[in-house]
């Protein structure tokens, strides 16, 4: 079972097919053998059933982001504190990236800081939400303004969970894995998803994303250097369209592969992605059916676009920063001038009429 | 200027009579000489006043410990999202233990996490709040149930900030000043409040209680081990004597000094507290006219009392934790079956009839 070190906090990973029992959630955890601490499972309508074996007094969620909000937060609080949890008390969160989000968050907040255990239960939570410690919640329309930096002790992955998941799920999670795979570098890796595939096979893959995820997490925790940015591939391009088109309307990883597609235009045009990566990763995305065509099929409103991707620019002391695909991996830029001028011309000329 | 380092963080405090300007909170936090962050000045309509100079924008919150809920913390974030801070931004915390607790935990959760300085600007915050990272909010009637471990950048301590502070003040936080005091093991700091004082002779005092609440947080920034449970000498009945009473009739100050004043009869009996060093604690806390009678001279409810004393036991695994003075210092005992019975007979007998 790899452990992870994100900073001080240790973080133990369980890959395989059955869900875990309550027992193996509490040493997993760091409990000592036999110990039943105070716990709280929290979960949404949807993902409520898949815990009713695990027989821990649970808080219920409404599905859906719109619940990523602080009275899902305080709900959580509120109900470890009348089912008795102390600050040794242990909160497990069951589902997809809103409920381990905001199950992490509460349980960095509890009396400062309470052990914490989740069980993602949707392909893109697997992959890539539950690992790296990264919590928090949406408040007036910005997604994630209050969070905090708190990783699991335990993350238990079943691939059992992902039978009922449905398929605008799996492509959402499969964008996300294809983006570690090129951050890995590894051209063994993103070689297999040459062809498209479901169920089973995943689950080596979804090993080898996180050991990637986990490598770039461990060496800039807390996202204070420049590392953990590269992560962010296919994200720049792909929130800006996720908001120009109005949010919900495609999945995050829809966004993410059609944004993936872009980095790999500007890389190429930057004589940074090789051609013969940038021909294998476009052939991977139209393989596994994402749009990743420009100008974008559907209408986008080019002053969110725009604006979108001046508030990434503000943010980051007046320079758009762009992830691009490279030989050994990817790497992250801050773009000059010069750089604007061939992104102007080879991406928002065309995208934006 | 001392610095500590609280695990990853350090924390540089500045003693000094005048308070500081907007140029010297940018540069204390960290912020490149000439550098003007993005930031926020949080107040509440009583220490608004004392920061009218720092043109710096205001979020103003009502005063007490009322407002330390989620509503005021909610409002800092708002405010400071609309007055444009980055994760790159400063919150600024200007007022008693409320304010910049709530300060540092919007902080520490705003886009997971911003830079934060402390300017307390009362005698109680200055001794001991503001230093050491604890944050947090009271929710569902339970103080701080929420809350996470945030050290500020930069504190700035200014005597000239304690003139207009009531009586009442005053007290609350020499209480915790003589507490240090007697945690340091230092006769002679010990010695310094034989007789009763005001005003400027504070300074040097204050400056040698963070430094002894400083090493105590270093050695145990999160509150993992023990060492820092020692800050909670006269804490555990001064607690209970507060909810016994009903929260608010007696500042937290008066409770601590009457706990303080069980420690050593405790201490004493137990054989760890020399009867030299009872006598001195003793007669300093008359000398600052602190109440110790026991029996106490009020209505006291006995139930709530021995139930704040018993959440507390079922919290540390079934031992009641008691903090007694001793000849270097202070020690940390969990309560066994006979000091229990000893604890029994000298104190709760003749406490609660």
């Amino acid at each position: 079972m790899p452990v992870y070190k994100f900073g001080d906090h240790p973080c133990s990973v369980s890959i395989r097919r059955s869900p875990p029992r309550r027992e193996e959630l509490y040493a997993g955890a760091g409990y000592p053998p036999g110990d039943k601490p105070a716990a709280l499972l929290v979960c949404d309508t949807n993902t409520a059933p898949l815990g009713r074996d695990m027989d821990i007094p649970r808080c219920v969620l409404p599905p859906g982001e719109d619940a990523k909000n602080w009275g899902s937060v305080e709900a959580i609080i509120r109900t470890a504190q009348s089912r008795g949890l102390g600050r040794d008390g242990l909160f497990i969160g069951l589902g997809g990236g809103v409920v381990c989000d905001l199950t992490a968050f509460a349980a960095s907040v509890y009396m400062r800081g309470a052990a914490l255990a989740l069980v993602p239960t949707t392909l893109l939570c697997m992959v890539d939400a539950c690992l790296g410690g990264k919590t928090g919640f949406d408040l007036g329309g910005i997604k994630n303004l209050a969070g905090t930096f708190y990783p699991a002790g335990f993350i238990a992955i079943a691939s059992d969970l992902l039978r009922t998941l449905p398929p605008a799920e799996w492509k959402s999670g499969t964008a996300e894995l294809i983006k570690t795979a090129i951050l890995s570098g590894d051209r063994d890796f993103l070689g297999q998803f040459t062809r498209p595939f479901r169920g089973e096979p995943f689950l080596p893959l979804i090993e080898r994303a996180l050991i990637v995820k986990g490598r770039i997490v461990e060496s800039d925790p807390q996202e204070t250097g420049t590392e953990r940015a590269l992560l962010n591939l296919g994200h720049t391009f792909g929130h800006a369209l996720e908001a120009a088109l109005g949010l919900g309307l495609i999945s995050h990883g829809e966004a993410v592969a059609w944004g993936i597609a872009r980095a790999c235009e500007l890389g190429k045009e930057l004589g940074i992605t090789p051609p013969a990566l940038e021909e294998q990763i476009l052939g991977i995305l139209h393989a596994w059916d994402y749009e990743t065509a420009l100008p974008y099929p559907r209408r986008i409103n080019p002053g969110v676009f725009r604006e979108a991707l001046g508030s990434d620019k503000k943010k980051r002391g007046g320079k758009l920063r762009f992830v691009v695909p490279c030989a050994g991996g990817a790497r992250l830029l801050a773009l000059d001038s010069s750089m604007e001028k061939i992104l102007e011309k080879t991406l928002l000329k065309r995208l934006l009429p």
